[in-house]
């Protein structure tokens, strides 16, 4: 997406970038709440979620991601991502986007959970309205050794 | 605010929104710098800043929250807060945002503080423009004992 | 730049406060995944990076710029910078941010770097185009010692 790098965007793809940085951002506070209706309007009907080498799974369809989501945090105590920058490529009514992540988590049985990682992102635009059709998530850097102290707070 | 997931913003929405995302920026560049000027600027004269359990305070107005920040922080030989993904919702002229907010710290005599958190947030926009009328911070985890090493950097 | 703090923005200077978020995104993401090419495009050509105490250094020029990243990232296993909230001013076809910067890394035989810092930013726009003339990396808090446990994932 090298030819994007610092050009001031027209003002329709100026909508169209702060929607998609939106989504982003509407994932991880729907994920970091277990909200399962906020999480599921983020993607695409036949929206396809791979989460990479070493903890490797795939969940197809809104409702099945969802489902998977629920999976993936009941072992925590607390799970908080963090969403930082992101680049962002827009064609039309599709969309790149790449982001890096930190997750960290612990799960009830002290069990840590901490990561470094980058989501590569596909989109598209239905009616006015960005969906993920496919998020992947690669680990760089992975720590299920090192103790995480503190409390969670209810 | 489920029904904005990813739907492209109108042009006059897109301003509102960045202004927004830039106030909780602003927030956090004014604390960490101990900038008292800039501090007061993103409030509302009634505005009301409170921080939930186990730390619980309130403070209301922009002139006493100003000071309640210098004094929250006078223990600290470091303080930083980091803002990750926001989500904002907007009504007219007045609006909601939820941030997710990592705040790490040592005070002087080498007592830790490092946390994940939520700011929620209520705004209002007058005379084009946002201030905060009302952050309510809530913990999701809190570490108060895991020593933080490193030096602070003058 | 405090009289910017919570001000609705014009439309056309919603689109160049995005591009110089954008750019802030694209040099950590290039940055971070070790990318020359698109690392060489965030900056203008007379560009100055500065590191500053007590890891001081100076690279002028987009491709010495370019060559020295890849000299300080070379003694790493992994590096990761965050990008947290920023504040942008913007004057014209110039402007200057600040941003909050989290960089955790780990040397091939464990040295551990972990930081707390603030860029300052001057930027051009030419010809539609954003680009940093200067960045001014100044540490908050630094870490050399703490150990970084954990696997990098290829």
């Amino acid at each position: 997406m090298s030819r994007a790098i610092g050009i001031r965007p027209q003002p329709d793809q100026v909508a169209d970038e702060l929607a998609i940085r939106s989504l982003a951002y509407a994932f991880c506070d729907a994920a970091n709440r277990r909200d399962t209706v906020e999480f599921e309007l983020v993607w695409d009907e036949n929206g396809i979620w791979e989460i990479g080498a070493p903890l490797h799974s795939v969940a197809t369809g809104a409702t099945e991601i969802t489902a998977h989501l629920l999976e993936l945090l009941k072992p925590f105590e607390f799970f908080v991502q963090q969403v930082h920058s992101g680049v962002v490529a827009i064609h039309g009514n599709s969309a790149t986007a790449r982001w890096w992540v930190q997750e960290t988590a612990r799960a009830l049985g002290g069990q840590p959970y901490d990561n470094h990682a980058i989501y590569e992102d596909e989109l598209v635009k239905r009616d006015g309205t960005w969906r993920f059709t496919r998020r992947s998530y690669r680990y760089v850097w992975l720590d299920l050794k090192s103790p995480i102290g503190g409390q969670a707070v209810k």
